[in-house]
């Protein structure tokens, strides 16, 4: 199965049959083996302080941890060129999340956001991702790090 | 104001005043200045891994959050005995997490679940506590620990 | 080989074999493959604020860190019963810390320490371990989670 | 009193006034109000597992917060220009790590190690620093991220 593919497959996957993720409205921006982009736009139902209009706590927990999530995925990818489609989804039902950290900077105002990632380490096992999120304006309003199992 | 009715503003707030937590359902079944136990059912919504049916871990790790949050607030009511209701809301304004981390045990599988906390400081600035999630059948799900600044 | 005779090899190495921890002065009051209960003295050496006189942060966390080690092998052990010595050392040298997270709850002040954890997950990979330190008057000095690999 | 002087009086301290920075053999390569680089040797004493050589994970964290820690003074040192010699060290004296998370990437195999950190937020009550260990080689061993009491 070519990669592309399988990328458009998990793209599908996360933003249309993933209620919860589609409550937040996450749309994949960019995606490939190294990086991924997830955004998505300020909406009231994802208001946690009403008084202050900023993000819930629970919606920039939520989408970190898709987003390593996503990376652990497309780290596995990469050790998989050449395997099946079945051995590939096979390992995909493996992969999920052991922890998360998240340090919540700055409340989360902005008009849109962006969530990023980068993998600090891809092994056979496990995978270590560290997350970040911004604002329209380029505000780092949190970050995250995240440990996966991945086989 | 007595406490009593300061401790059911929080429940209404939480409950019905954030989109969010909606979204999830979630329903304080116990509050008092100690304890919280907050309880929400099962849902196709909240699902994260359509093919295990188990819960998504934002929705987890939001449920742990607010609990966190709110035995924050309850720690700061137990503090401020005897203060105006303009006193403690001007406090509540302040309070929020610094950061949370979660480690997701085993599958979010069950009818329902129940979130509780426990206070390991209640500081003047800061503090921290430690909240479980469990299921139906009392199986641990998950647990988690975050900080909170409250004044 | 007998239970016994592992759970005693487990504690000399620990307190013997390892420098770091000979540094701190780690002593094993109490191990079988339930509970730990690791003491140590309060010395001049573990300072980390020479102002207020209180243990070095460090110190709590490596602690921290070799108690909930400690579980992660005793629950390997129960896994094992039965099998040879060989078995269970080999087992044992892929054993080691994913992820540790302290929360420092109150100033390292005292004559001794105690930390004790508890198994949250005892896993094949994987186990996650929660910690705690207590002062000689029983209060709680700080808190940790730990993910280790098991397998 | 001038800045310069004050960096240097926090590089003694933390290299020669705190015992266990010593044991470990901490020094401070570079100390500005942005940066901070800090080496140790590869010891005997450092090691965790005797059979394969590489620090200890307490080791690790120990490093790792010491060099956020350092990385919260100075930010405040930053805030407080103009300040007087007792204004800032009485300010120093309340900065504390709330909490650590610590992710051990790779073994701690090297000939010596190299912490470095950057600053997340530089709050007027907290700061959240970043930190990371690499080996003689560049490899990355580890990671962290703290929260630090400032105010």
């Amino acid at each position: 199965m070519p990669k592309q593919k399988l990328l458009q497959l998990l793209q599908e996957i996360t933003e249309d049959r993933i209620p919860f993720n589609k409550l937040i409205g996450m749309k994949i921006d960019n995606l490939d083996l190294e990086n991924i982009k997830i955004r998505f736009e300020m909406r009231p139902e994802l208001v946690g302080n009403f008084m202050r209009g900023n993000l819930h706590g629970g919606v920039i927990s939520t989408v970190l941890d898709v987003t390593g999530g996503m990376l652990a995925w497309t780290g596995i990818m990469k050790k998989m060129e050449g395997s099946t489609f079945e051995e590939i989804t096979e390992r995909f039902a493996k992969i999920g999340t052991i922890d998360l950290r998240v340090d919540y900077l700055r409340p989360g105002l902005g008009k849109y956001f962006i969530a990023t990632g980068s993998t600090l380490r891809a092994g056979n096992k496990l995978s270590v991702i560290r997350m970040e999120l911004h604002n329209d304006e380029g505000i780092l309003i949190a970050v995250g790090t995240g440990s996966y199992v991945v086989g």
